[in-house]
């Protein structure tokens, strides 16, 4: 099976192989009467795109997207909208090895294993260029969610952690890592300069916050708020592990130490005076700010040789050339943000279907 | 919202308050003609009841399933199985306090802000006796697989973990918490019998591993097999983090090291040399143990009064009082299991609907 | 596979067999804080509920209903609601007979050739019993559209149809078949006593028509609120044909001769002159009365022997002894009411949840 | 809301409105390994394409498709298959009568009334070219069932029915109105041709039946095979009604007339004497030819003026100038046999995924 839509209410479809002539989504359920351009989208594919600095693969993509329908006279219609972004660099390169052999910790194996048959051109629908459609659609998503503010950055580059009495939101823009601590931003160029000359690769963590989220959202028991991020940010390339709040570190707190108390705000609203939870209780956003935190594992493809076998079951050994990211987490880092929006998004609208009624 | 169905084509559905007169599971698309009584479940619940030992709740539920459908002569017949357990032990009590003030840590405030309204006896429907239904439905899900073992245990309670070379699956029935290694388990019983008498708390690391799944499951790109176990993991009670394979320490590696390289196997299948990914590759399957981790955050009942404020809003404080697990992670292990077994089984079958055309 | 759940927001699923120890629904994703009582179920149950008169099956079933979860102090909570009704009269018969052969025009060899394997008592699964936990769930959806006033009732028995002119809708409950014409129920007395007394059975035509819905419900393209409408119809047990509006008599009609005219109403509201659409326009209500009509087959349980072959492919022939609704169309009536306010709340509910961004 | 995907494993999403840049479908879930390209795909939307003859509208589409992902090397990869069709003759016209007033029978009201905002080009997304996108679709699902034979034709336009003594499937190819029956065929020749010169419209009734279903398929009890079958065939755009089998002509008959009685066959499978059930008994199919039939109302668009009101809720009327089938339910005959191969091929997928078990 493949299973290439996400979300209950508000639901986004995805499509494309990374050499094939486009890629897109499908936003479905969006309400009508949004604002919604083109230029509304664009800066969160920059954001993402590839070939901007050294830090990142040299691919050259616009990614310029297309609005195909769902809009009239600027603004949402209540219909589907489809989004396309045309493939422009699928370099002609020689696929031989890829074909043969099996390269380790990609999805080679598992799609040929699956489908007995694949695109293997530059990993085909297994390429993080997927990705692109999703910080696609979760710019539209974030129109749905106004009263939200996201803010995804990279905390940790292979084991070097930021400093977070450093830390700065205004700091994320002035580097290529989405770096909140510029001296953290410092040490991670020379870091990842290292890596992409050895031809080897990094792993990260990107961390995202969003405030403004009003209490109430999660739907218990099987579409909670927490598990639903939980798939989204799991199912992005290269993730091996989510966190919301304290993650695993609660798993080392006691109770007391772990508690979240509750004090009346000024306005009527309570006020927490920790966030351990990360913002969501019994699987239902709380009001605070909803803290989430993902692995990326290093990139796969690196230029020491790995011991593998081909498709007929001979050993034999691959070196990944290409164009490649040393470090995934980096553009990473936006496709988190947008599947926060989309998550939220779609949970705003589900909260709606029901509470209404009171 | 309430949303409480889990799974694609093998779906289930949890209903039921923790002082209700029951609460049950229905399980819809199993497959017909599967083996099926009261007693092939018995086993999986009685690994969960509360009031077993002193390290866990003293509630006394005998959980006995009722099998109400989807059975005849012994075998199920694709029909869905309905499954009941009844509330035996909701020990009448006065509940307001409970009622009056919110429990920081629980879902007390969040199920507010969203129903309006809410059965606070005993957490009602956010309390973890709703995993007793999951565990029933575990058990169906199990069948459906034979080829795959299931192994959960607690690797880490509080800050104290296993020694993984003295790692053992055989002493796991021989401690009450689920603990492969003889010699943590000695420490635990003191570690969580002080936590205990001192009306506190302890988190905890589960592990689980899923041996002879096949490679080929897992529907990229939005049903991804560790996309769709991090929801199923991250929607159980007091959980706060989720990794597959090496998760958050893949992030710290090289690509050098985190590599899993394959090798011809004897019998044609490849064989890895590591499994770093835990068994997922592109969101398929590699035919390697899948391998998942999950953080459960101390249990929030304690007996040391935590700030909070009330219904009203006035701040106050609150002691939870009651019958509570002190550590909420070991009786959370047998849920861990149950909801890997439901993810295979789901994917299993989702696979066989697509590939059956090859 | 089998799939036991409806609806999109608001869902429910049902289980049970025919003569199994009980039978159920699971309704989720209500609304809290509605009024909800045993009490205010029964009432629907007790329409649809046999052995009440000569003209339907003589099986004594009381259809008690029991809440088993989802309220708290005679509201819902917005958690799943747990409703169960015990089977009472499955009286011990033999079944040799059923067990060894299809009986033709029931889903015997149908379920056989799907599923291997049955639970031939009483037609087991497929038994139209299932119907009474759509009753029960289509009495929680009530409470989610009180603005909507549903009446249905049999327009046609046989070949004998109703007297439009003389249609009074006070007169449904006067007489046992759901009539709102007096002379017809006086014709179709003596029609089904006749089938009844010859060991034969009757087809019928169910209309339903729900008055209230405002303009606007409905989720195109492929959520319509009538495609959903003639899902739910056509799913009912003995149902071949669903029509809205005009149906298959507007394939006879002009585009002049079908037109809806509009009329500015008092209130700013549009009025319509004519309402051969049954108050359904591109998928979506138009604020005219929603009208929907339904074709039952005649039951196919009959004292006439019917060829048939046996499992093992050897022809016989087959009389289906038993208890049985001579005009299985009578006791349908509820059922197409019920899904009816199963489907608008459903949509209710999927409407609000993208529209209330405007 | 809008709902724009279909299907349970075999799911297709369409995107697009009448006078956008493009519409396309994406289907997801399809398995790999089939062949696959444009040239398989175009036959059946040529024999959907408007302008073809004086008997349709005179809209110039080429309705040419393109596949962007899913496929290499000729063949499915089980990846999302995107397909689009760029609309090339969106006549720019002067849409402001339609802009400011209602066409009654259309969505216009609707639309406006659930968006409060639309497209109202050419009827935007209400538009029956979006059923291009679903024929597009449906020629990818009868790759997954090679093994069934899926014929639609008219059987009715306006009052005048098919002689069925007389028809013919070879005929079907050899009019422009999909007749089976050559004399009818020519009656309806001057019977649109009298309507279209009127400026009105005809309604017509489409019959679709599917040889070769193996018994199985269907997946009691909320996707019953009929169930699906209503969903998919009344969500087609004019469609008012739909019937299985005998339809509302079995309500007329009696048990025994009614009756499909079997008889030991050959090769072990059972035969039917006769196939009053249309092939699906249960929601299951029988092994019987699959018999739909689908009541098209008379096209609204018609020269007539007919009262209606502006959206400021004055008093007009309207005449629906423009280029309109003179009878919708001609060119809905392929999107007719389109939904059977959906829906069939996503019930041959889901069957699969649980009985391979047994």
């Amino acid at each position: 099976m493949s299973w290439n839509t996400f979300g209950r209410v508000l639901r986004f479809t995805t499509w494309g192989e990374s050499h094939g002539p486009a890629l897109g989504a499908v936003v479905d359920g969006c309400p009508p009467g949004l604002a919604l351009s083109e230029e509304a989208i664009q800066p969160f594919l920059d954001a993402r795109k590839p070939g901007q600095n050294r830090f990142t693969t040299q691919r050259q993509e616009p990614d310029q997207v297309r609005i195909l329908s769902g809009t009239f006279e600027g603004k949402t219609t209540g219909t589907p909208i489809s989004l396309m972004i045309e493939n422009v660099d699928q370099r002609s390169k020689d696929y031989s090895d890829v074909a043969r052999a099996y390269r380790p910790g990609h999805a080679d194996y598992a799609y040929d294993a699956k489908y007995g048959f694949r695109d293997f051109r530059g990993g085909g629908r297994s390429s993080a260029r997927e990705t692109a459609a999703r910080v696609a659609a979760g710019a539209v998503a974030r129109l749905i969610v106004p009263e939200v503010t996201i803010t995804a950055y990279v905390c940790q580059i292979g084991d070097d952690e930021i400093d977070r009495s450093a830390m700065n939101f205004a700091e994320i823009g002035n580097n290529p890592f989405f770096c909140p601590d510029s001296r953290a931003a410092k040490r991670w160029e020379e870091k990842i300069d290292a890596a992409r000359k050895a031809g080897s690769s990094l792993g990260a963590v990107v961390e995202c916050v969003a405030q403004g989220v009003p209490a109430g959202w999660g739907a218990p028991i099987y579409a909670k708020l927490d598990a639903d991020l939980a798939a989204a940010m799991m199912g992005i390339n290269a993730v091996k592990g989510v966190e919301i709040g304290d993650g695993f570190g609660a798993a080392a707190l006691s109770g007391e130490a772990n508690a979240d108390p509750m004090r009346a705000g000024e306005d009527g609203d309570p006020e927490f005076t920790a966030n351990h939870a990360g913002g969501i209780a019994g699987g239902i956003s709380t009001g605070q700010p909803v803290v989430c935190r993902v692995a990326f594992k290093p990139t796969s493809s690196i230029l020491t040789p790995v011991d593998t076998i081909t498709r007929d079951g001979e050993n034999t050994e691959i070196v990944t050339k290409g164009r490649h990211d040393p470090c995934v987490g980096i553009r990473g880092t936006p496709v988190v943000a947008a599947m926060m929006a989309l998550v939220l998004a779609d949970h705003k609208m589900l909260h709606r279907a029901q509470v209404a009624e009171r």
